[in-house]
């Protein structure tokens, strides 16, 4: 029996320190691949690109894998990985670790998630972490271990059809954390502002900026979890029909 | 009483011939403001503009209203709207009209739905309207005949809280639309191919290609009623949770 076929991707790009360490923490299970982007992609949500051609470096990064560095976003790596590099369809599909976290509607951003999306999209098991903190040498150390324990269970027990998991990792030590709770996506969105300056002609440009705005604070959402030290584990699917909402359209004179 | 304040968007770009016919469909109804990309950003998904400053010029595209394009992405585009240009929150967000279907999974790469779902974030009663016909000259008459009508009804009956709607129009005449129906997301994908090229100097590079690929055949589908001959209305939000899956996950060993 071949053994788990690994692919590792992330939106930090191929050279960050949580795509370092979510390869520590997966390849003692199996065959690890990695496509990463070759520069930066947060906030590239599902993104793909059709107007320009792609490319695929061989990459150096992971001396022990068979890597690859991708001129585009997360969900390109992802189509390319399984289209064009992959032998096999893969076992798990792991995207992160991301630096910065992605509770709430953040999912909806987050390139790190959306290759878990376009993971579930092609119903392979997949699941994208994320600790909450920015820093490009954030410490990975306690993250390892909750992705370990989180890749051993989905390789014993896959996910439910066209399901994907979003991890998210309190800062810290993991004594600090108290646990891994299965949360829902918590009602919370960014109020945001933008700072406006002149270059160097007078003329304007804004950087998009904001603060984080929590709406509810139901106890079973994943930032909920996250605020009191736990880990949180919210299953994702990309279905977005607003099935509450069908009754009253059909109500409507349309 | 203010006339209602109409904010328009698209991800084709503000020269494209759906936001024109889209701007056709709606200023009988209010004051409206256009923010639209500067070039072509389809598929662009729910991406944003973090890491490189936006920019924002009038436009003398529509001469009759209040215009700017945007150097980002539609949902950037949706953020300087709110934040920057309009006076007060608008009273409905129309995203499109796109050239090209927007059906089923392909919600999650759209930026046409995804100007339209941010919209819905900050509660906004929001549509994106998309035709069938990717031609830059597409014949939008019908399209404006629907529009008209879905933008006179969300403006009378709002939408439930943070519910967008996805709104799919066949091509050909008014006369040729059986009706419009309300619909679920439908269960279908891309089966993506590369088609993989060599450069000047041999250098391989890949087009994103491939085949859209329907797994269900459900009668309340959006792609069924389009296939049909009706327009589908997807309520659509933006909560991800696979609350179905919660339960078995709760029983796993984390």
């Amino acid at each position: 029996m071949n053994k788990p076929l690994i692919f590792i991707t992330n939106d930090d790009g191929i050279t960050s320190k949580g795509l370092r360490s979510l390869v520590e923490a997966a390849e003692e299970f199996g065959e690890v691949v990695i496509i990463a982007p070759d520069k930066p992609q947060s906030a590239m949500g599902h993104a793909i690109t059709i107007s320009n051609p792609l490319r695929l470096h061989p990459s150096i990064v992971f001396p022990n894998h068979k890597a690859f560095s991708c001129s585009g976003t997360p969900v390109d790596c992802v189509k390319l990985g399984i289209y064009e590099v992959m032998h096999r369809k893969p076992d798990i599909l792991l995207s992160g670790i991301n630096h910065g976290e992605n509770t709430s509607s953040n999912v909806l951003y987050s390139g790190t998630m959306s290759a878990a999306v376009e993971g579930a999209m092609e119903n392979i098991p997949s699941v994208g972490f994320s600790l909450k903190d920015f820093d490009s040498e954030a410490d990975f150390s306690a993250t390892i271990v909750v992705a370990k324990k989180i890749i051993k269970e989905v390789l014993s027990k896959k996910l439910p059809d066209h399901v994907c998991l979003n991890v998210n990792i309190p800062k810290g030590s993991i004594e600090n954390i108290k646990g891994i709770k299965i949360c829902k996506q918590a009602h919370a969105f960014w109020e945001d502002r933008f700072d406006k300056r002149d270059d160097q002609f007078g003329r304007p440009y804004y950087w998009l900026t904001g603060d984080f705005e929590c709406q509810s604070n139901d106890e079973d959402s994943d930032l909920h979890a996250m605020d009191n030290g736990y880990v949180s584990v919210v299953p994702t699917h990309f279905d977005l029909t607003a099935y509450s909402a069908m009754e009253t359209l059909k109500k409507w004179n349309l």
